[in-house]
């Protein structure tokens, strides 16, 4: 029986406080929390409730014995924001864009409630601190996970965010699922030209219906940075896994890190650019950071699909070269090994490659430090085949790079020195102290 | 005029401490430094020497004015080990087994000279601290960079290695380049049978001309290794940039961090198996490390070879999977976005892989943290195509351990069994705090 059916015969709501009595083996267990909504944790046929220690549980309907109301969901709090929701005329204005992910989906986790997608409204029930900070004009773009985010999509939060930031806003926030949220940081780093005011990326790693959720405190760190003097692509997410602060990093530099903690983005090779401490507070780590200023932003969205990033790894076969040459690709950035090597015998189908016009790129899968293809005899015959090699880029932003790169050109010694021009931070000139692992 | 001859004419040698005049745009500069092999970091035109600082330069050939011979390279030390390289009854015996990379090749950085591949005598010479801790028995197996390393040199690998501990060594040390090193490291540890000594990796990240190399510390902890009680495949190198101490860590949970750093050498989620400190004392970081006890090892060596790896990206076209099935590949290792995800038009391709019986594993391209397809739907929908969810493997762990199970069944139920097996500290049964970013 699915878990919305059993709810609901038994006068179950999501949100009410509940006990449940589970039978196995013979034996009785009693548990007591707030009904979850079932379509995030359970496969259909068991009823996740959140245990009075925060932690949610699933119990499998068919052990489930009884199950009681103790309190009945309470009624969502009235919305008492309309004052607020009139433009303070001391308050920058911000655009929030929803784009989907557990951060635009799940906001409201006091009361379990899962929202598809935000307004206003419910945003200032959530987060009601956002409004203390600037007048918020919400738009919601679309409502997809981020693993289904595409160039197109890249395409349209660029243009929306220029939009807002051409007509009164002094930022944008770009609410996004954490998954690709790096790729868009990167695409959208690249694609805002002339960019004189901040936008800002945020997620969340902890869906709001778990207590341990990152969505609020990460929303209000995006906004502080959305009306701060910082005029670049940031990603802004949890520091530490405590609420103490968030680290604004710059969206060229910024990867995932781990699957499912609160403080999973990192800059790599770089230190970010501001601590936002949770009193509100903005530490500005560096101060060669670009700073808000005057002027139309524009967007240079032209991409060329056509890319692809590889991963190298010992046994691989020169086959999956020679099938993107095949197919038509423009592009290939390569996760090589150490300093930027690759098996010797992929070497021909690379050499192949760029002889017929393919623009080949190499990063490290080591992921920090630095591609060298001088020091090694691999490296060195990588080079003579005509691989660029990507400074200390990260293989995502490359890939990105190089697809805004070969919408520009087509030649390959153009490319080359586009890719190696440093256009928003992607580069860093030398290797900083103290950017490894932290 | 390529440097070898040049250097003939001049009657200059490798080692050999020179003063050079350069004459660039009319101006004469003057160099002095001991004279290095000319094929690690010259085009074949440029002389390279070592300053007194430490640093390499390279000088062009033809901007060569004068150079001339201050002091001529000193003759190597004799070999005065004659005696040591007699068994020392109270000491245990290893074997160390040369495979290449930059610690084999490179050992005698006083010198400068360059070893394509190293004897007991040159690793006395270079490294006498060693012969205190074991007596000594070096066999090269062969002389590869480690990028070049395929399945058939880890099968080889393993069994010189099962060999050595089945006749008598206490311990194996292998020294090996750094690329791939954690790729063997995981092959050995699911070939490897019954372990019941030590097997120590061992690499060094700067090249042994270089005053900051970590070839000699790290040969000599990984020595120590070889003849503790920990018989497990592990990984020895640095722990830190400066020579505070090295990591043992084990062979399946590490991962190369860093292209350069003597320190790239992390475990991911989960805590090395022990320090050795420069003072020689192991100190162990857990308790629940294999102990050397009797028995035989053997190698159970059968690999699949038709395996890729896959790291997925926005963007992607679904192409790249059916071209895998296409050609006939057994199995594939996905590194996913997040808690383990694909974009969503990957997925009937995938579905198809499976259906095709081809065995589809999910790993995350976070490398830190554990896949979980239960949480959202994306995740659920892979779980339904039947795709295996890896848990806190790393993606390349993964992929030989596919490999390796694939050789074992073509059956796709019993394929999902072995990779959710735990056969060598693969799988961390639940998230260890202090494993991340460490």
């Amino acid at each position: 029986m699915r878990v919305e059916e059993f709810l609901k015969q038994k006068g179950i709501e999501v949100g009410d406080y509940v006990r449940i009595i589970k039978v196995e083996d013979g034996e009785k267990v009693e548990y007591e929390g707030i009904v979850m909504p079932p379509y995030e944790l359970s496969e259909g046929d068991t009823v996740v409730i959140k245990l009075d220690n925060g932690y949610n549980i699933g119990i499998a309907i068919e052990k489930i014995q009884e199950i009681n109301v103790i309190e009945k969901a309470k009624a969502k709090p009235e919305v008492h924001f309309k004052a607020e929701l009139e433009p303070r005329k001391e308050l920058p204005t911000i655009t929030i864009l929803g784009t989907g992910g557990t951060i635009a989906s799940r906001i409201d986790y006091e009361t379990g409630a899962v929202y598809p997608a935000f307004t206003a409204e419910e945003l200032a029930k959530a987060v009601p601190e956002i409004f203390e900070i600037a007048n918020i004009k919400p738009k919601l773009l679309f409502n997809i996970f981020s693993e289904d985010m595409k160039p197109k999509h890249w395409i349209e939060i660029a243009h929306e965010t220029a939009k807002a930031l051409n007509s009164g806003n002094e930022g944008v926030v770009i609410a996004h699922g954490t998954d690709t949220m790096g790729y868009t940081a990167a695409a959208l780093s690249f694609m805002l030209r002339n960019l004189t005011k901040p936008v800002v990326l945020v997620g969340a790693q902890r869906s709001s219906d778990r207590p341990s959720s990152d969505a609020a405190m990460n929303l209000i760190c995006a906004t502080r940075m959305a009306v701060s003097d910082a005029a670049e692509v940031m990603v802004v997410m949890h520091g530490e896994t405590s609420d103490t602060y968030c680290l604004a990093h710059r969206g060229t530099k910024v990867r995932k890190m781990h699957t499912s903690r609160r403080d999973a983005f990192r800059s790599i090779n770089d230190i970010p650019i501001a601590k936002i401490w949770s009193d509100g507070k903005i530490e500005f780590l560096r101060d060669d950071y670009r700073k808000r200023s005057e002027g139309e932003v524009w967007v240079d969205d032209k991409l060329e699909e056509k890319v692809a990033l590889v991963k190298v790894y010992p046994g691989m076969s020169a086959e999956l070269i020679d099938f993107l040459v095949d197919k038509g690709y423009k592009g290939i950035v390569i996760e090589g090994t150490g300093l930027g090597h690759t098996p010797s015998d992929l070497i021909p189908s690379i050499k192949r490659a760029v002889d017929e016009g393919v623009a080949v790129c190499m990063t490290s899968q080591c992921l920090y430090g630095r591609v060298n293809l001088n020091v090694y005899a691999t490296g060195r015959k990588l080079l003579k085949a005509g691989v660029i090699p990507c400074e200390d880029m990260l293989p995502e932003t490359a890939y990105v790079k190089l697809m805004w790169v070969l919408g520009h050109t087509n030649d390959l010694r153009e490319a080359k020195k586009m890719m190696l021009t440093n256009y928003a931070g992607e580069i860093t000139p030398y290797t900083k102290p103290n950017t490894f692992l932290i």
